[in-house]
């Protein structure tokens, strides 16, 4: 974590331009535009925030084209969200734990295979031949089941359970309280209401860069493996049941569901508490809008919505029409005069 | 714990009026109305439960008005919700834990600062610059990560997660599987979906008198902190996303999700699985219906629902148009004779 | 686990016959139609996968009518899923952790009765009063509070969270991360906002048989018990609050929330997603389609679907209403050349 930074330090590290402001300014922190402080640097993006351009405390704006501003100072960078990103590791605060190595409270059998400069928290448990890979930090109380593997510079934040034969690749970050390898929900129903389980006897494979947040649950397979690919980001609270394989690069945002056996390509984007059915694909690069109910395919690069999801301005013209519907009913009666017959709802 | 109390101690720990029945009664116990044993008391509140009142079992009912009941002895208060509140206190089962004071199996680390008869059970784990404030409890399995901060007597259940930073006041309730200081869900896309992550380098910060349920997830700010104010009551799978601020005294059902940046005043109720969109503005006192999707900001005491939500009678409205749809849909065929196509869905 | 077995082997075992296919072919695994190697068997069910009959590259495909395959072996059974069920327990794998017996970094209290030929991980902690019954086993850094009662086979996952006074029957699963006994959510608001918390002073109760997925949440009741019956099975993140009776055989899919009082009877079937509301009555035999909101009774053997939820065939029929509004405004437009006026929004 730095202290501070001047100006100058901090455009050069983005490759900007200081449009206005002294390039020794002081900065010792990075905020929002509305809550900067006076020795904060913030950044402007969406013009939804233009009206603190004025009235923001903060000594310094990052900008991706030139403003007028109360800041003292204006860096002009190409991408004005990147550049806040690059400037929020600049000052990342040292979130360490003070329990570093392998910590003596941790229960790692005998057979688990753990790499070089690996941190292993109080609590944890790694049961038989497990691989950690290099550089990984397992967070307090979190539960690694036989056979489990990770690859490198993997962070398992507190409290996860990966169970028995989960696999993930390189850079995954895995957040607090979140399951992968829990059976699936599968049951030969009878008659008799005494429902069969259907041994779930597959596993949960996690590609590289994958972020899955917290409290996510992502069953293992009934046969082979429930998939999440490279560069895929979970937010929190997502359900992923067996045999789900989801592509490269696809975001995925708190609450969503997704029933067994559907197959998600590359670079799909999911709104919130959406919720999809078994059985189904979804193509590249298609946009799931938030709490849609998806009930049939989803072609190559199609946002929908709704439930039943359609296709979202099919949907917004029915949403359009049925605001209009009470007027229409009216005008209908009027056309009928006498005929309509009040409904009892 | 009591064993049993007499109707009178239960009447003038109430401030109640005995209507009938033997002041020396003696009541083992607390029940709904309708499986409440002989020695039970319960409380009749809701009409929907006005049919019990006849076939109740138990000795005593709570009243707020006189009524007829089969149970032998009527006790009348102010307020029959809160009375049954207070009995449940009187008859309220001991819950603790054996494990008391600082177990020796908890891994605490030295720089942690212990208040005064605080329980830390087995398996906790406290990291470096803690505050933990006098008589709080922290449930088993449970992780505090470095520098967070609980003010006096709060109660931290088993297996919460409380990350670096997280910040809560006093008389705070965390339940069990609970995780606040997670990452936001923030990224740079880019083009060949290889997503840069946003640093998240703000924290959480809970007011004081705020229950949270199992299985939550709060997550840290980018900068600055989510908050979550003073009587706010979360239910159990709640999703709140980064720089969230929730006021004072909400109360949220479970399985809503908040998406980050939006700003909630005070007083508001959300029913379940709300889904609300980012950086929007719910004012005080607003309503959220269970199931609506907000993607507006909501003014002050309104009440919305539906997906988009709108007003609530607004939105009632449609409703009822929709359910005359089919019949509205007949009339218009009949009116334009033979010249209607049917589609093909 | 099995690492092979002939295809006579198994007929044998599923009571098959085999309509073509060498009976000594050697199969050394199970996987799906698709997905099969050439010494995999699969199970041909639904006549979505038709198409991969022709071309599965699977030495062994189980049926339940002849079929034409590229899969040598042909294996003919009367129920080829629950056949399938049968393989996937022959080749099994072997699951089970290293940590066998009470392992000694677990915490359990004295006054706790451990069955015979129990299973308790590292980092579990057992309660005073606790019965575990024989051959249960918990995982590595599950909870079991104050006087919690299992029966026994019970196989409870690790980071499970089982709170004071919980009971469950026999032959009961409980997946990673699920919490059962929180404290509902009850409270008396009052006009500051200082909102009174009702004591939860009820416990839950789980019948024999009862399957919970991940990340689930099953709160105490107020008074009696939140009850799950025998065979029932809950997906993940399932939300049953306080004071629920679900009843015996139920199916519960992912993300689920049933609010507090409601009453399910017997082989009820939920979507994922749903939501009932509070006091409600659920009978017998109803289906509850994906995403439905309850907000009244649903009568034995109903099927509902949509918010709020009707019954399924109205649904439709407004859905499909809905889907012609549009051409119906231009009608009834047509029909009142003119005198229309659009609307604003």
């Amino acid at each position: 974590m730095t202290d501070s930074l001047t100006l100058r330090e901090i455009s050069d590290c983005l490759k900007g331009q200081i449009l206005s402001g002294d390039p020794d300014a002081l900065i010792t922190g990075v905020s929002s535009i509305q809550e900067a402080g006076p020795s904060d640097i913030c950044y402007y993006g969406s013009t939804k925030y233009a009206g603190f351009l004025a009235s923001t405390n903060a000594m310094a704006v990052i900008v991706s084209r030139p403003v007028e501003t109360s800041a003292e100072c204006v860096l002009l960078v190409e991408d004005a969200y990147d550049a806040f990103r690059k400037v929020l590791h600049l000052f990342k605060p040292d979130r360490f734990s003070a329990f570093s190595g392998l910590h003596s409270s941790a229960v790692i059998h005998s057979s688990a295979c753990i790499g070089e400069n690996v941190r292993v928290g109080p609590s944890v448990v790694i049961d038989r031949d497990c691989i950690v890979g290099d550089n990984c930090s397992i967070g307090s109380g979190s539960v690694l089941g036989p056979g489990v593997i990770l690859g490198s510079d993997c962070l398992i934040h507190p409290n996860v359970t990966l169970l028995d034969g989960t696999c993930a690749g390189n850079n995954v970050i895995v957040h607090s309280g979140t399951v992968a390898g829990s059976d699936g929900f599968g049951f030969v129903p009878d008659a008799k209401g005494e429902h069969k389980k259907i041994p779930q006897n597959g596993n949960v494979v996690i590609g590289n860069h994958v972020e899955i947040g917290a409290n996510c649950t992502i069953d293992r397979a009934v046969t082979g493996s429930t998939k999440i690919g490279d560069h895929t980001k979970l937010d929190n609270l997502i359900q992923v049941a067996h045999n789900v394989s989801i592509g490269r690069g696809c975001f995925i945002a708190a609450q969503t569901g997704i029933a067994g056996s559907t197959a998600i390509g590359n670079g799909v984007v999911f709104g919130g508490q959406v919720g999809v059915g078994g059985h189904l694909v979804i193509n590249d690069g298609a946009v799931i809008a938030a709490k849609s109910g998806v009930t049939k395919d989803v072609d190559t690069g199609i946002t929908v919505s709704g439930n039943p999801a359609r296709p979202h301005m099919e949907n917004l013209r029915l949403g359009a029409a049925v605001s209009r519907l009470p007027k229409i009913i009216e005008l209908v009666k009027e056309l009928k005069t006498g005929k309509i017959e009040e409904t009892g709802d």
